[in-house]
Parts: C-alpha cells; sequence; structure tokens
C-alpha cells in the first residue's frame, strides 16, 4: 500500500513524488507554508491529493494560529494554499470545505475548533480513498477485457489518498477478473509516467510497458489498445476536461483510432461553474522542466520554452466521465449535473 | 554552415550527433565498420545524411580493399553497411548507385576505382546539398506568412548533406521573406528537436521555440501553427510516410486542426516498390533510449519498454510531399510516379 499523504503526530507527511523512482523519500511538513510549497514545487501532484494536502495545510495551519486574530490568520493560510497552482479545482474545493467548517465552528474554544480542522481534513482523505474505490467499481465494466489500456500521467495511488481514479479503475478492472496490460506515457517533461505510473503499477504486480508520450498514437493505430483511462485536473460544465498536457493528442489519436476514451474522477473535480473548458486557467511552469531532466541539460542554452501544464479536451472526444456516483455520457451538461446533485440516472 | 559529414584525406568525418547541443565533437572514420557502426549508434542520422553516410562507407571500405576478392570484399561492405538501419531507405539508395557504379567498373584499375567511388560518394554528398536547396525553393510558398512552423525530429543540416528538408523548407521560406517562427518537438527518446533542431536554428538565428511532444496538440488547438512541415525516412507508392515516431499523431492532430502537413524529401525517399506504408520494416531500438536520458534512469530498474524509432503516416494525412523536381499532392500514386519519372506535372 503506498500512502501518499498522512496526518502524523501533528504533521503531514507526503512521498516526495520528485525523487521517485530514484529515491522513496519522504517530506515532512510542520507548518501550512510548508505545505504550500510542496504543493507548488510538485513534492505532491495529482488533483485529488492536492485536495488533501490543502485540507491537511488547513488543518495544520489552525492548530499554529494564535487565538488573537484567528480569523484573519485562517484568510491568509487559505490564500497561501489557494496562490500554489491554479488549474486543479480539487484545491479550491478543499479550501472551501475546510473554510466551511471553520465558519460553523466560530466562537468554540480554540482547541475544539484545531481538533475539529484535523478531524476535518483525515476525512477528506479517508472520503478519497473510499470515493477512488467507488469510481474503480463503476470504470471497471467499461474496461475492455483481454486488451491493453493506455494511460497519461499520473491518476494513480499518488495522485490521490490511495487506489488512483485511472489507475484505480484498471486495478478493479483486475479485480474483477479482467486480464489487462497497461501502456503508461513517459508524461514529459515530469516525467510523471515514466517514474510514477510504472513504478507504482510494479508494486502491485500490474504487466506496464513504458512508452514515449509520441509514441500513443502509433500503438492505438495498431489495434492493440482496448481503452484509455485518464485522471482530470478540472471538468467544465460541459463535459470539457482539463488534465495534464498531451491528454488532448490522447484524446484526438483514441477518436480517430475508434478507442473508447475514458475520464476517471471524483465529483470534486467538477467545476459547474464554468460553462466550457477555454475558460479554466492553464499554469504555465518553469522553461527548466522542459529544457533539464535531472537536472541535466537537453537543449542549448538560452532556449526559448513554452511549458503549459494543461491541456483542454473537449467533451466531443470522451468516451464517459467515471465518478463515484456513476458514469456520464454525453450530452454532459445534463449527465454531470445529475450526478452533481445525487440524481439517480 | 553545419558540416555534417565530409570526405576530408581519406576519412569520412562527422559532428558526432550524440553528443549535440553539449559538445561539438567529430567522429573520424578510417574504416568502412567505423562508418557502419557511426550510423547503427545515431552519431549520424537522418535519411539523406545516412545515405551519403553509406556512399562514403562504401569508398572507404573500397579503398581499403585488397585488389583479389573485391566483388567479395565490395558484398560484405554493402551487406554491413545494409544491415544499420532497416527504415530510412536512402541508405539502400545510396548503396544501389555505388553498386551500379561499381559493376560499370569492372575490369578497371584497382587505383581508378577507389578514385571513382570516392568521387561518386562526394557527388551523393553535394547532389544533397542541392537537391534540399530545390526542395526549399519548391516548399516555400507553401509556407503560411507570419505564422509558427511546427516541426517534429530533426529533418535539418544536420540530418542531410546540409540546408536540410523540412528545415530547408523553413530556411527558403525565411529567405524568401516571410515571418516565421519555429516551434520544435523535443522528439523523445532521442530529442532530436531539443538537442539538433533547436541548436540548428539557433546558429541561423530563426526564432524557435521548444516544446514536449505531447504539446503540439495543444498548440495545434491554439490556432497558432500555420503549418507543420517533416522529413521522412521511406515514402511508399501511395504516399504513405515513414518518419520518426510521433509524425503519426502530430499529422492526425493537423488535420484535426486543420493544419496543412508538409512533408519534405528528396525523390531517394521514395520507394515505388512498396504499395503502402504498412510494409515499411520499422526499426526497434534498445530499451535503454527510453528508460535512460544521458545516462541517468528516469524510470525504476525492470521497466518493460516499447521502442519503435518510426512510425507510418496514412498518405490521406498529407497536403503535400515536397521534392526536388517539385510538390506532389493526392491522388499520390500518380503524382509521385510522375516525380520519379521526372515527368512535368
Amino acid at each position: 500500500m503506498i500512502e501518499t499523504i498522512q496526518w502524523v503526530d501533528g504533521t503531514v507527511v507526503m512521498i516526495d513524488q520528485r525523487r521517485l523512482p530514484i529515491e522513496e523519500k519522504f517530506v515532512t511538513c510542520r507548518t501550512y507554508e510548508e505545505v504550500a510549497a510542496a504543493i507548488r514545487d510538485m513534492a505532491i501532484r495529482g488533483a485529488p491529493a492536492i485536495g488533501v494536502a490543502a485540507a491537511m495545510g488547513v488543518a495544520l495551519g489552525v492548530a499554529g494560529a494564535a487565538e488573537e486574530g484567528l480569523d484573519g490568520q485562517m484568510e491568509t493560510i487559505c490564500a497561501t494554499l489557494a496562490a500554489t497552482r491554479p488549474t486543479a479545482v480539487n484545491l479550491f474545493w478543499a479550501l472551501d470545505r475546510m473554510k466551511r467548517l471553520y465558519a460553523g465552528l466560530r466562537g468554540r474554544p480554540l482547541g475544539e475548533i484545531r481538533q475539529r480542522m484535523i478531524e476535518e481534513a483525515r476525512r477528506v482523505r479517508e472520503e478519497d480513498i473510499a470515493i477512488n474505490r467507488a469510481i474503480g467499481r463503476h470504470g471497471a465494466p467499461l474496461v475492455p477485457d483481454g486488451k491493453t489500456v493506455l494511460t497519461h500521467c499520473n491518476a494513480g495511488a499518488l495522485a490521490t489518498a490511495g487506489y488512483g481514479t485511472a489507475l484505480g479503475v484498471i486495478r478493479a478492472a483486475i479485480e474483477s477478473g479482467k486480464r489487462v496490460d497497461v501502456f503508461a506515457d513517459e508524461t514529459r517533461p515530469f516525467l510523471q509516467g515514466a517514474r510514477l505510473t510504472v513504478w507504482e503499477l510494479q508494486q502491485d504486480a500490474i504487466p506496464t510497458t513504458l512508452i514515449t508520450d509520441n509514441m500513443a498514437g502509433h500503438f492505438m493505430k495498431s489495434g492493440r489498445i482496448g481503452c484509455v483511462v485518464v485522471g482530470a485536473d478540472r471538468i467544465a460544465a460541459n463535459g470539457d476536461v482539463a488534465n495534464k498536457v498531451g491528454t488532448y493528442s490522447v484524446a484526438v489519436l483514441a477518436r480517430e483510432n475508434g478507442v473508447p476514451l475514458l475520464v476517471a474522477a471524483p465529483l470534486s473535480t467538477l467545476d459547474l461553474t464554468l460553462a466550457s473548458g477555454d475558460l479554466i486557467p492553464i499554469e504555465q511552469r518553469a522553461p527548466a522542466e522542459v529544457t533539464h531532466v535531472f537536472g541535466h541539460a537537453i537543449a542549448p542554452p538560452g532556449t526559448a520554452v513554452e511549458n503549459p501544464a494543461f491541456d483542454v479536451t473537449p467533451a466531443r472526444y470522451i468516451t464517459a466521465i467515471v465518478t463515484e456516483r456513476g458514469v456520464a455520457r454525453a450530452p454532459f451538461e445534463t449527465s454531470l449535473q445529475q450526478l452533481a446533485k445525487g440524481e439517480p440516472k
């Protein structure tokens, strides 16, 4: 069992995803600023895991805050955590949840507030694992038996509190008796596929083959790929999906070759305030992520770079969005609304 | 002026493309076996450059061969060079050309044979530069002014004897007064885009932005890309194109976004003996190219890998094939035949 993030004795302990698979090192955060830095620097990444980290960051911040001016401190804590990464909406969802709890606790003794915030953050983590198992149960029947599943980036245990969203669907398919193997896109520039997905699936002895991102189309054309499963960082009301850069390319290639594309994500990834994916803010990260690999230059000095961390896949390329409450299909405006409200489909 | 490969004082001197852009080192080959190793290990790469290297390798082999049993030695020389890399047809084209010359020289004094073989190899190199300039002239009018040109891999001066095929079209467009900048896919696993294309275009002060392969779709969707220009390693009679792995993905994304895709290649890249691209042999290279970058592991030990060096882009995705005799368009069966025969179109 991979422990991505845990609350341990008044600290937040995360496996350092910048060093995997070379080293299995842990980062211990003792302040909310350290949690914010861990999110910003991608010691922890993956939309659901960032949500858990944000909730625990708030709990850590309130635990370390003085009684005087607590409201202002709470605002600073949430603003600091909110400023770490712009695209994954789970971050803002988790902060809103902690803010709502805090608002309901006003006037209570500080010790009780601190205790309740910690309990809530731990609950966000535990719920996430249960949610991912439910996503897996709903998604497993959609995975073709006896074929290869292609995945992009890491939407696994490491991107969540455990089990994973996209990799949770693969795990659940295998647990249900299906024989599938996995093709993992390496996912430049941060190499989440090569470093994290391959490592994580090796722990579970799930047969996995690493390919470079530009090979995905070649293998989809070959007929070997039964479906593509990816996670999501934000899903607009119309079903457009922001996810790791390269997801759009994989989606176009999947449709061109008649391969179903499944997006696996908790309902906390939905942003029904945005009509379409065009409105999702796309984070631009540092050029050095592209020009250097593990500190080694792969391009000449002075190379100009674009480094959008995410792209938007229009809903028309998506076969199904798999959530903990069930599977949404086109028209997504309706199906996502129904799932969000908890209506039966 | 970048000197990719030259005949210097009875040796073949190549810039070492495995070390660029970190080091500008040269490899000096004194035997045909050293030329074969340089091709196999990718000290030199790019279909036209491999053709020149093969021709020079034969000349070097004959220069070092004994008079007795020369025919058998010639066969061994050609077989050794032919076994280096299977996909780029220019290799076999150059060997055939040297074999034809050799057959015509039978019975001549050894000194004359050697001299004529060297002259022919040098001519292959010189012709290649002239061919690329002609490709550039034919391609330049097809490049939209004021937009970004996306290219994949390196089909530049470094992939040829000079000027380049795809990058030759870009150079010619700029020489004709068009204002274009370039987006270069980094081109994993060997990083020809990041290491070679960016370096080469920097030498010419052509504004170039490096992106990871998986970002190409995102930028094509953004409307910023005016056209895609790539090279080719082998073109079948129906216009299907084998080129660096990832070209197929770029082609599908280009068509999906209404972006023209130009393939720039000399007629020596045509293989009219193959009815379609399905018949083109695709080289599989070592897993370490994918699992390691400059010797640094990016995946866990024991990772399974697929590493096809090329993929095949069906002709239906290709807007035009630009050759030294003119531009072929669909139906390619007819247009390529006409160009091969030297018929006016």
